[in-house]
């Protein structure tokens, strides 16, 4: 199966469907129609049964999905099947927060190595993980066949990051700094613009105080 | 005007302009027309003058935008043209993180006040504010009048603590931890979910692998 011509918006609502189902599953839930995960998770029944049309026959009619096995469905199409070979670039307060998250919440990426530029860093370690010198990570993507970079540096060195994971061979690097980086399209990049989601905050602070004439 | 209408993929794309607008005038771009926008940010042509005509009358036929102007005007729908008063409950790593980034890029968020429950940190300083007991938060809200709350505490705390800004009376909620919170309608609450991202850049990879037969 050829996924790469599924759009951008399915690529975002599949990680949701999956979270939905994780919460039923955490309920005891066991089945589900599309009317009932519509009202769940606010998209409509019928886009509900396009999107997971796209992927398979996963419901049967008049019956709805079967929870564990649509979760598991979803899991192996979003590729969390595997494991993820993951280093962090950038071991400050954000850096530590995502390795500290991808650690206890035991999602399949790990964290193989952290990387700094700042010597009085460089040798620490975090959940037991060592602090190297960024000048060494094109060479250990490369030894280490590392899958993930995640990028948790300033704005300014975001790129020349960026460029020794590609040259070391990654698969896909998660961004955090508030830049758009230039990467081969053979590599994929999913960058968290956290001023973007603050500032759609604002928009919507703005629009209920108006809607409550406030 | 009423802005609560408006659909949540504009919200979404609002911010998204804007970062755009403000990296073409850190090129020093004045003008730029639908279609070079719509390369830029990958958006078609007729969907950015939809987009911006939903707001009001910011092109000119044949001219195109004027990038300083179309920028502030983003600014004021985002309501980017006020200041917010802003605290930050869960002072670990990602709530420093947090701390950090909105003091670092002078936006508009002023933290006043961090709060946590753990005595070891309830009354330390990061950046000049003091670290208060989460016992006390909802009354510093409503005496201080915060406007908006960002929650950097665990799943299993993060619905109290919300419980806790609602009951103060912010205007909005940014949320960091992994779970969908209830709130009334008229709180304007904003989920950050670091796993749908982190799961977009699975399905990525492993679309890219197929496209690339890697």
């Amino acid at each position: 199966m050829h996924h790469h011509k599924v759009s951008n918006a399915i690529i975002r609502r599949l990680p949701r469907y999956r979270r939905y189902l994780g919460y039923l599953q955490t309920k005891g839930i066991k089945k589900i129609s599309s009317s009932e995960l519509s009202e769940l998770i606010g998209y409509t029944a019928s886009q509900i049964r396009q999107d997971l049309n796209t992927f398979g026959e996963f419901g049967q009619q008049g019956y709805g999905y079967e929870v564990d096995n649509l979760y598991k469905e979803i899991n192996r199409i979003l590729g969390l099947d595997r494991e993820y070979k993951t280093v962090v670039i950038g071991v400050g307060n954000l850096g530590q927060a995502i390795t500290n998250y991808t650690y206890y919440y035991k999602i399949g990426f790990n964290i193989m190595g952290l990387f700094d530029a700042n010597p009085d860093i460089i040798g620490k370690k975090f959940n037991d993980v060592e602090v190297m010198d960024v000048a060494n990570l094109e060479e250990y993507v490369r030894n280490e066949n590392i899958d993930i970079g995640v990028i948790c540096v300033n704005r300014e060195s975001a790129q020349s990051v960026a460029d020794s994971l590609v040259a070391g061979g990654v698969k896909g690097i998660w961004n955090f700094a508030p830049i758009d980086l230039e990467v081969p399209d053979k590599v994929a990049l999913e960058s968290v613009h956290l001023s973007d989601s603050l500032h759609a905050l604002s928009f919507m602070i703005k629009s209920k105080a108006e809607e409550y004439g406030e």
